[in-house]
């Protein structure tokens, strides 16, 4: 197991690089009004990939996660760039944090992250027919991946290290998918 | 259908009411530093809640999110008070936005919303054995409170305001131990 990044310290600072607040005035239909908070990023959106490397087993990465200070096993995933559709940006950020590109992508929904106050969207794409190709990310260090069984999902969130809603929700999603039961909305 | 809310007018806000922005100057062992931001909330975390009617029937609520503008349909869901343990907090929001109290709480899991720049855990509390309870709360109108079948679970997630990675995470990991394959961990 990898030793965890030290925390030199931290520090207050006085607004988000990449989210804004902003308040919503609201009027309800029953004529309550409400001010409500929320946070806006980029616009351009987020992607979360489920590769397959057979109809089975899935690529996963343990990345450091500063929020929570520890490492997590999930889903690769990313901010889309500027100029790039959603399949693109798939294929990119799976090239720079697992080592592969995909000629196969598949965008199977999308997901919001707290509808309530969050603008946030990710794009949930299947990526399949995987080749070895690797781009440089801005990632500190590379990332371990780890194979695991759609069909073994039950244990994977049992493990104290799988802790993401979008990630765990993107792997039933693609499990459903795969078994036939789940129908792609255009 | 209720008509969603009318929107006033938006503004920035200097900051947020309820999430500061930290700087964290990290090191990792490979030598590497870098600074990231993170979102930091309350420390108390948040519940979202699985209400079961029967053993195959959820409630749902239909909700307006700010944050994307329009109602998502999902899990009752709320942050924790003060001095008040995971268990009660999950009561205390099903009362308040379904109408119901639960004599049988169980916690399933913890999840958290981006590991990699918010603090925030929200821990899934199934809910059975319900009875009616109204407990005033602070929403602008009463939610909407839809069934919907654990075993039809790939068709809620075809739904388009069906969205929230948390939500349908929740309702699938209630779903594995309902089936008796996910066991929670202590």
């Amino acid at each position: 197991m990898r030793k965890p990044p030290i925390v030199h310290g931290t520090r207050q600072a006085e607004g988000s690089h990449f989210l804004r607040v902003e308040l919503v005035d609201l009027e309800f239909s029953n004529g309550e009004r409400r001010t409500y908070e929320r946070l806006k990023g980029s616009g351009l959106g987020a992607v979360i990939i489920v590769p397959m490397r057979d109809d089975d087993t899935v690529l996963l990465v343990r990345e450091y996660g500063a929020g929570i200070d520890r490492y997590e096993l999930g889903l690769p995933k990313g901010r889309l760039d500027q100029d790039e559709t959603v399949e693109q940006g798939a294929n990119r950020e799976l090239k720079e944090e697992i080592g592969y590109g995909a000629r196969e992508l598949h965008i199977l929904t999308t997901l919001s992250l707290s509808p309530a106050y969050m603008t946030s969207m990710t794009h949930v794409v299947l990526a399949r027919d995987l080749y070895p190709e690797r781009l440089p990310g801005d990632e500190p260090e590379e990332l371990e991946v780890v194979e695991w069984k759609l069909s073994r999902l039950h244990e994977l969130i049992e493990r104290p290290d799988v802790s993401e809603g979008r990630s765990i929700a993107a792997l039933f999603i693609a499990r459903e998918y795969l078994a036939g039961r789940f129908r792609p909305q255009p």
